[in-house]
């Protein structure tokens, strides 16, 4: 019988480690997306294989996510815009991290709620001011948590998902970003559609 | 009557950016969402308002974007992940930087298609190793443009989208992230549904 807490099957998680602990390959991710640009500030990605546990998994159907800009920013308002998915990565991420260190510790969580948001000086994406850098500023979060804790440890558990998140340990510290460009052939528009 | 240049209304743009140097407050963004979580790797963010040139907006209708994560990561695969999230913000702002500076240029991009993948060593995430980090080790990215373009205008034009994005500038350079945590309260969870 799998010990489940908070949605997280704590059992498969131990196991997951195990393996992890006996061969470290298996730790190694690798996740993709395809991105195609619509029109404007509108484009779509489509989200499928990733490679992980060492095999690469194909999901029955692919996720498209569309972004857009809102009107303000001469876009349609279509979709969220790149910047909101970022923050929307860093909040998942958090909360998942959160979630699943407290059910590796047996702590039962009953809700959790978070608001981001991030400030951007418009004036580096349009190349008016070098010294007003392109991307956030700074982000903030607020974490909201129902759980039988005390204040001590409220806190603990949050930094549980600040000290164990991919996105937020990839926002705060940086990532080693290559960007290979080519001439697109006309086999690959036809692959990317 | 209006310009328009890969989808973009370069009158409007150059009108922004008139607007921008007249007053520099105007460029001033905060973008915000609000995440509640659903079970195990499931959560929801709410996307509605954000404030910009000198005011608040609001949209007709909030995006939902869930996230989740797939079964060998002992979730249900019902969304994408958070940190394929983050790939998703990546390729698509790079994208809409390049497609935006090249109208303000009056380059005619035709298409853009481009694949990014990211490495992680779950050992971080999962506390096996302090020596590996949480979040993605490197990021890779390939950028296929179809425009009437020399070589050299083809890495000039990728050039245009990297060194404006601001989630390029973000995952690369880093963002000074806060976290405050707090005791739910009956009434915030109602806020949240």
């Amino acid at each position: 019988m799998s010990k489940v807490i908070n949605g997280v099957n704590v059992t498969d998680l131990m196991q997951t480690m195990e393996a992890v602990k006996a061969d470290p390959t298996v730790a190694k991710f690798r996740f993709r997306l395809n991105n195609e640009w619509l029109e404007g500030g509108h484009n779509r990605s489509t989200l499928n294989e990733f490679y992980g546990a060492g095999q690469l998994h194909h999901r029955a159907k692919s996720f498209l996510i569309h972004a857009d800009e809102p009107t303000v920013l001469l876009g349609r308002d279509q979709a969220p815009n790149p910047a909101e998915y970022l923050l929307t990565a860093l909040a998942a991420c958090v909360t998942s991290s959160l979630v699943y260190h407290a059910a590796a510790r047996g702590i039962k969580i009953e809700e959790v709620a978070s608001q981001v948001e991030g400030d951007v000086d418009v004036r580096g994406f349009l190349g008016l001011d070098p010294s007003v850098r392109n991307g956030f500023q700074n982000i903030r979060m607020t974490l909201a948590i129902h759980a039988d804790l005390t204040d001590k440890q409220l806190e603990e558990l949050s930094s549980l998902g600040t000290g164990f998140s991919p996105v937020f340990d990839s926002v705060t510290n940086g990532v080693p970003v290559t960007v290979r460009t080519e001439r697109m052939k006309t086999e690959q528009t036809a692959d990317a559609a």
